[in-house]
């Protein structure tokens, strides 16, 4: 079944309202819906806004009201089947009256998924994949964490040109410049979880939580995680009420990561010392790689990344560069290179020799 | 004294013709030169192709002939005054009956400067500065080492994203993607000597020629330099006929430099391993730092900087990066990415803690 050029053009605009910024959303999705007459004029939008509000598909009908009947809902996303904190969309599209559904990404929720189907057997006409790619990247997290069972992974780590994360003494204030640790605080507003074991609480004894330019925490604050099995000093700035902390009493990243899940976590920031990235690697719960370059030279000192048992360069972890991003530095400050990555296994052309 | 739109004019025309490409120059300076008559149209032009050719002011007297007389030659470079292998320039000026001359740079070189004041002497206006910065830059290695007496080094080495140059059991192929190694042999290219230590030479066997992207040899091949008291095997490659070789018995950084500016090198691209950086770094005899990372994690083997004795992070050796390139890795080859920097001294804003 084909799609018309109004149908498209409403999906456009289905995206942009779904990437409408500033919406606390929580676990769920990112959509937009548009309602479309027959002659291919808009009758109405909608948008989700964040978890307990109603789904874009919901929104859209209450603002169509009796207009909604004999609509095309164009909508990024499949709608649901699930009964959550809001009805199924696919009851609610039926009872309007909507004739025709078309949808960009097919729910990746296992939960949810099988709104397609119920909108079929209810008579109404379904068109599913326009745009899917553009949606899925609306949703990345989310879609991973759907279709994974667990939370995507960011593993973000700062380093030297020469690899060292703190000099022989111990001393790395600042490794990174200020504006790559202000960068920093910009990624990690864009997950809801952040990771350490209980050796960086207690040796660093990081606040992590997510603060703005003026070095004032942000409203929305992504939960603070600690693993291991150590119990923590009561005086550990983690643990304190600038926002919630959770212990996962555990070694394993799979299992940590379960945990997480559970508390419909999706996206969690690891941030670490480098036996918590290593345990993570070797697991391949890495899903993404961020790494500040300092152009600094220690020669000497804490290696960035541990031990990973790797003997030969055959054996190499590759990683895929998907960004390079050059953090210019002001008032005598370093310039940063950051680099986004993706692990890759390496490639018979890497091992060429 | 100020000088017209017509020698701007012609000034940035002999700018472009100094760096005229594909010139073997040697270590004379890229120079261009324009003659205009009085009513400030073009008389000749010429530039300089190389040692032992003529100079451009000379190359544009020549074609000038007799229309030359009343002329103003406007120069990138101060006329020299100094018999090399060509007489010097000023009198040739001043013979041809040249009236005014415009120069951007003056001459950094104390062996051939004077040409102004030989030129004001002879009753010739002299007007110098013009576009000097532009001048300077076509030049900018070879005005460095004629200001400093020595050549200018470019450090350059290749390192994982967690600064090893090789795994645990010594290998290194290919720690850097083919375009890397693609991109070091244009660096090669354009410097007129690579230095190693006999280290290197024994150890890594490296044949240090320029080769293109099929591999071959390009027809100019910079001096091989290799530096250290140690006896090299006869059956080293360095030591082939691909390429001149010059043994430095040497282990001071400064004496080798010594030892190649009086042999008229002006441009080290230093090659060695992190023992050699080291005493180059120590000695501030490093001027430009080209890292190429590949985004590869071996967690252990050789690092890739040499240790610097810097024990705390107010010590680090901080570098002014100047440039960040990115280099696209296809067929399965990693993206790598190329830093250009400059060492700086640390500033107090980044010894803030």
């Amino acid at each position: 079944m084909t799609t018309s050029e109004a149908e498209s053009g409403a999906m456009r605009r289905a995206l942009h309202l779904a990437a409408t910024p500033g919406v606390p959303l929580g676990p769920n999705p990112r959509v937009g819906c548009v309602l479309l007459a027959a002659d291919g004029t808009t009758v109405a939008e909608g948008f989700h806004r964040g978890a307990g509000s109603a789904h874009a598909e919901v929104d859209a009908l209450a603002s169509a009201g009796e207009a909604a009947r004999g609509t095309t809902a164009v909508v990024t996303l499949e709608p649901c089947n699930h009964t959550g904190r809001t009805g199924p969309c696919s009851e609610a599209l039926v009872a309007a009256g909507v004739r025709r559904v078309v949808f960009a990404q097919a729910d990746p929720n296992p939960v949810a998924r099988g709104g397609a189907d119920r909108l079929r057997e209810a008579g109404v006409e379904v068109v599913g994949g326009l745009l899917a790619d553009e949606a899925g990247a609306v949703n990345r997290v989310w879609s991973f964490a759907m279709e994974h069972r667990r939370p995507f992974v960011t593993w973000k780590f700062a380093t030297t040109l020469d690899g060292r994360s703190a000099a022989a003494d111990g001393t790395s204030r600042w490794v990174s410049s200020r504006a790559a640790r202000l960068d920093t605080h910009r990624l990690r507003g864009l997950c809801d979880t952040m990771l350490v074991g209980t050796n960086t609480v207690e040796v660093d004894d990081p606040e992590l939580t997510v603060r703005d330019e003026l070095d004032d925490p942000v409203p929305f604050q992504p939960l603070r995680a600690v693993m291991g099995l150590r119990e923590l000093r009561s005086d550990r700035r983690v643990l304190n009420d600038r926002a919630d902390t959770v212990r996962l009493r555990t070694r394993e990243p799979r299992e940590a990561l379960e945990q997480l899940f559970a508390m419909d976590r999706q996206y969690v920031f690891l941030e670490g010392g480098p036996t918590l990235a290593r345990a993570f690697l070797a697991a391949g719960l890495v899903d993404e790689v961020v790494a500040y370059v300092a152009p600094m030279l220690l020669g000497a000192g804490t290696s960035a990344v541990a031990d990973l048992g790797i003997t030969t360069i055959a054996d190499a972890r590759h990683l895929r560069v998907t960004d390079v991003h050059v953090l210019t530095g002001h008032d005598g400050e370093d310039t940063n290179v950051r680099l986004t990555m993706t692990p890759h296994p390496p490639t018979l052309s890497s091992r060429r020799h």
